[in-house]
């Protein structure tokens, strides 16, 4: 019942089950690659151009110097560690003042603005400054992460479940993780901590992170201007955007003093610039096997695919109502459309038949290495287990996606009910054998987006739960028993109006009196309660047989596979992104589309170019007013050959010296297969220029209080 | 631009460029096949059960009387055929009395039943029974053909296009179609010619047809009951339609007398009795190369999926603005979920990865046969020169399919400027050198469309032109210079509600002018017309193309492999569906679903008891108060094996005796992978009992009337 809302800045890592531990790598020395793959590493698996997410705590420095002369020193990347922050909810951000300014994208503040939003103040249509500290206001449910430190755990996560197979590895693991977690945090709020899989289990890692939960709105330019051109440009270039927000971290009421932030460059980045984007890429698949590859083609990536273009669908219908319809509807208007080009773009990938190409061989090439090496002997079956249990997926996936899977259920409250329905069971276990989200570690960011005080529009509440019946009747058919027991004689329609209508749960108090156990969740006469209790039987069974038969496989397998590919190409890889800090390197760069040569840089004078007048190419009345003020030929967006992917969104680019050059906002549609694979030919990262946004503050805005702070005035 | 209506039953077929023609079939006697393959037919190849959508003229007699110890004589062939007739908009139907009544499907009227009503008389809400000839009310533009007489133009076609290849092959074979057809009518109206392409090319027959242009609503149902369950329940079993129209043929003004017609059972059909079902499958693809199904797995079908769904998210949600919009826009809806449905159950098939083994082993063994074959060494390199063309079909498909393909608007006003736009081309140039839908032989059937007095209703053409426009933008980009040429700075919704409000398009007397050249398409300064003008170019180009690289080369390799069938196989195989006149056989069967038995037949009451008073399982209040005095043992729907598909709707289902038992008017869940093969264990064909007909007709509608002409009174 997890909200898309998660999709957009590649929070699906969070969502996803937590991971097994890897068997002990085998202690003896490995033997040489056999001969067909001993000259070098295989070139499709070779690290192409400035590919890479990188551990801080493990980067290439050595690769870095040879490629782009240039080798940062450890202080270099602890100092950018701290600069760089992590917004919970699904996006990156960086520290840019010592008094706690956080800059990150306007999509990845689009929630906080829309509830600070009423019928009458529309922060997403006029934008907001705030012009001394007391107009800083909070954002609801937002939290920022620093991370502080980073220990390897792998030994005692292995030692955990050394021994066991199936459903008691799986619980296994999910207690020791648990039990790590909440040592680590010592049950204080103000410390998040996370065990992380890395290298698909070859690896696991503990990030302790400073968790701020006092975050207020400092700056939002103008949707219009925040995502000018809209779907249609979306992970586009040439591109001319202000995706910008800035916010504050307090603490104890006050803005924070933080000891590290990143410097504002006096030049910004220019052509051929070496570039750095310190962030949390949410999610990639670059080391599945070809049957879980073909998983997602045939059965993931298409099942999904329809549903969200069906609910855009109704989004964009519903929007044409009013006004106030489409204020409401946006945010979830563009997550949804967001998420489908993505969604679009990952398809793209796999069903390109000279990059299946590549993954097949690079899969053959290995199992060949594998056959080849007697110490790898336990490798060999690992292909087959998962290509049967690709099998299971393929069964399993309708139901799971329509009950427990990203996206089922999109209208707040019955995400409400569903967390208070789980919390009543799970919140009586002992920490270590509650379903992963409700672990003592996840609760303070759980709780602070149940207790906030959002607003709740019943309309567009009642559309999105008539649909996400509609779409559960289809997909179960009418003869389920879950369906009758939901419906009953009643429409989609009839249902949702009447318990929209006749839930408690649009009051945050009442959802915060059950949740504290004041109410029982698991009695009370609640009609969205009724619903999610009856769904959550059902959901957990299909979690269960999903996490048994497939998740743990994919598990207990990708870590077998994880130590052939140790064996055959070392650890020079990094992992799959698990939406945890990364470094990416790479530089400023055009590329060629079709006959065409597009330059890296975009300028005021094109977004001028380009306004229309019509949504969504209508430049908000401040920027026309502003028009003969600004110099034109201030670059505003540009494109960078980093390795970034979705989670990545509000990341800061900065160069050598670890100053800010850009923002992160988006990748040109060649970069959209970044899940499957790097393409540093026409994949590019495309960020706010950091000029731009001087420029923007100053001649549009007047921000003189922020320049001031970025020292820029 | 051809709109969506013609998926529901299977029309695509139409739509098709024109077949190439086979070469000269090698005259020397072939080997007998090599050993691997021959002992029997490869089993995944040879039929299976009741499996085939048999040619009439070549019906398989003694594999019948093998299988169900019956065989129909010619007469009984030539009698089922003319009393059989094709609603040209893509469906099937029969002729049940002497005095031209035919039955249908109410799906296959429901175009007709939306343009008889108006706001205050809606014929779908309250169904519509004639009870009297004068109270028969004529369907705008619909069309019936009754086939009597098939001829093979096998090697006249061949003759035509000797020595050709490429374009001068592709124009050739069309010339030659148009002139065979032009022959063959006449250039009278009330005759229509087809010529139809068999085998993927290994065949050619001439199909005549006798061509009733004024065709008069008699009986429909409310909607409520004819499609009962609506989307949930569609192509589910049990089931429990009503999805029955009658609908009569005038000539002179007057009721036609036929003298073929199918006489009503007395009995009805029981478990495990034979039936035949006489209809025209629109298309299968049983016989394409597994490059030509993956092309339909990754790209095809997911891009059409998710094009329909979001037209359904739109459609869904304007219907929830009021009655008259969900009146206005129900029949599209309905087509738009029938279309999901089917698309769905046929990539299901294609994602299934023991069904595409089975494929791949028939293409290995075929591929074996000719390999080890002398005579065959021309067919040799068929293989890869389709998966050479496959790949240029993925890259033209998303242009093709925005502009030229099925689906792209949906919106009247706009198809029928196309229409115009390009007959005003396309007429001043000889017939043999149009394209084929403006050759001779289909300008009846166009006209009778184009000039028909439907209503047009603005707010949902508005709608629908914004959304096409809005998808448009979105596939060819912003900075596409057609989207530019078509938008300029206006957005799509502006662009709709001008150009809806500016036409003169609505006015049928408008479009009759225009076509008959009293009006200037090529100039006229209407709106729809110049958005017309704009996208013919590029998508007769996008079309040339499509046309050159991938079908021609379809057409001539396809012959070429079936050349290679028809020697490994023999001629015991049937053509694939081109929605031509086929005769299927099968018995009255259930099924095993899961973990139980579904039984072949539902009753009457069944129907009263999934009844819930909620749309889309509410049933009519003439239902209702008719409850009490209907039988609820009456069988209502049933199940058989026989081998049917999209197209097929409005079939007629036939005893030995050649007497109607029934009304095809779906399939069930497994029989929607058929476009791709046969399923006849789980794979059923649905139909209306012939009792239950009688029942409705009787105790619900007191048809007097129509029982009497039925003989059932």
């Amino acid at each position: 019942m997890v909200g898309i809302a998660a999709l957009s800045c590649g929070g699906e890592a969070e969502n996803q089950p937590v991971a097994a531990p890897k068997p002990p790598l085998a202690p003896q020395p490995l033997p040489p690659p056999p001969q067909a793959t001993s000259a070098a590493p295989h070139p499709a698996l070779a690290l192409s151009g400035d590919e890479g997410m990188w551990l801080l705590n493990d980067f290439p420095a050595e690769r870095l110097a040879k490629l782009h002369g240039f080798s940062p020193t450890k202080e270099w990347l602890d100092h950018v560690r701290l600069s760089s922050v992590r917004l919970a909810l699904g996006c990156s951000g960086s520290i840019v003042s010592p008094e706690g300014l956080v800059m990150t994208n306007h999509h990845c503040a689009s929630g906080c603005i829309q509830h600070l939003s009423t019928k009458e103040h529309d922060l997403a249509a006029s934008g907001y400054l705030a012009t001394n500290e007391k107009e800083e206001r909070k954002c609801p449910g937002m939290e920022i992460n620093q991370l502080v430190d980073i220990s390897d755990v792998t030994e005692r996560m292995t030692n955990a479940t050394k021994g066991l197979t199936g459903r008691p590895y799986f619980d296994a693991l999910k207690a020791a993780t648990a039990t790590v977690e909440k040592e680590c945090s010592g049950g204080k709020d103000e410390v998040r901590c996370d065990v992380v899989s890395l290298y698909r289990g070859g690896r696991y890692h503990l990030y302790r992170y400073r968790r701020f939960q006092d975050v207020r709105l400092v700056f939002a330019p103008e949707a219009g201007v925040a995502s000018f051109g809209g779907d249609p440009d979306n992970f586009n270039f040439p591109r001319y955007d202000l995706d910008l927000s800035l916010v504050r971290i307090y603490e104890n009421d006050k803005p924070a003093k933080l000891e590290h932030y990143f410097k504002w460059s006096q030049a910004g980045a220019k052509d051929g610039d070496l570039t750095f984007v310190s962030g949390h890429p949410g999610r990639t698949s670059r080391l599945l096997t070809m049957a879980q590859l073909e998983f997602r083609r045939d059965i993931e990536l298409p099942i999904r695919l329809i549903w969200l273009s069906e609910l855009r669908g109704v989004l964009l219908q519903y929007a044409d109502i009013g006004k106030e319809e489409q204020r409401t509807s946006a945010g979830l208007l563009h997550r949804v459309e967001n998420a489908i080009k993505a969604l679009k773009g990952r398809r793209e990938a796999l069903v390109d038949e000279p990059f299946m190409a590549r993954k097949r061989e690079d899969e053959r090439a290995l199992r060949t290495f594998v056959d080849a090496t007697p110490a790898l002997a336990d490798v060999k079956g690992s292909w087959d287990a998962l290509e049967h249990a690709q099998a299971d997926a393929r069964r399993l996936y309708r139901r799971y996606a329509l009950l427990e899977g990203n996206g089922a259920f999109n209208d707040d409250l019955s995400e409400h009910a569903m967390t208070l329905v789980r919390a009543a069971t799970e919140l009586k276990k002992p920490n270590a054998e509650r379903l992963p989200e409700f672990a003592d570690a996840k609760l303070p960011a759980l709780k602070a987006e149940l207790f906030a005080n959002t607003p709740i529009y019943p309309r567009l509440e009642t559309v999105l739960l008539t649909h996400a019946l509609t779409k559960l009747r289809e997909g179960l058919t009418v003869d389920d028993p879950l369906v009758k027991k939901i419906l009953g004689k009643r429409s989609p329609a009839e249902f949702a109006a009447s318990a929209v209508k006749g839930t408690r749960l649009a009051d945050p108090a009442v959802r915060k009196a059950i949740f504290e156990g004041r109410a029982a969740a698991n009695t009370m006469a609640d009609p969205m309660l009724a619903l999610a209790r009856l769904i959550d039987d059902e959901a957990r069974a299909v979690r269960k047989e999903m996490e048994d038969k497939v998740d743990a496989v994919a598990k207990r397998n990708g870590e077998l596979i994880a130590k052939a590919r140790f064996a055959l190409y070392g650890t020079s890889q990094y992992p799959d992104a698990t939406f945890s800090l990364r470094l990416s390197y790479g530089v400023v760069k055009g590329f060629r589309e079709g006959d065409r040569d597009v330059k890296p840089f975009t300028d005021f004078g094109g977004l001028f170019d380009r306004a229309t007048g019509s949504d969504p190419f209508r430049l908000p009345p401040r920027w026309i007013a502003a028009e003969k003020k600004i110099d034109r030929g201030i670059p505003f967006n540009f494109a960078t050959t980093n390795d970034i992917i979705g989670g990545n969104s509000g990341s800061p680019v900065i160069n050598k010296e670890a100053e800010l050059v850009g923002l992160i906002f988006d990748g040109n549609i060649h970069s959209l297969g970044g899940d499957f694979g790097y393409d540093g030919d026409k994949g590019r990262a495309v960020a706010v220029h950091s000029a731009g946004i001087i420029e923007a503050l100053d001649k549009v805005y007047g921000a003189k209080r922020i320049l001031a702070e970025l020292g820029r005035r």
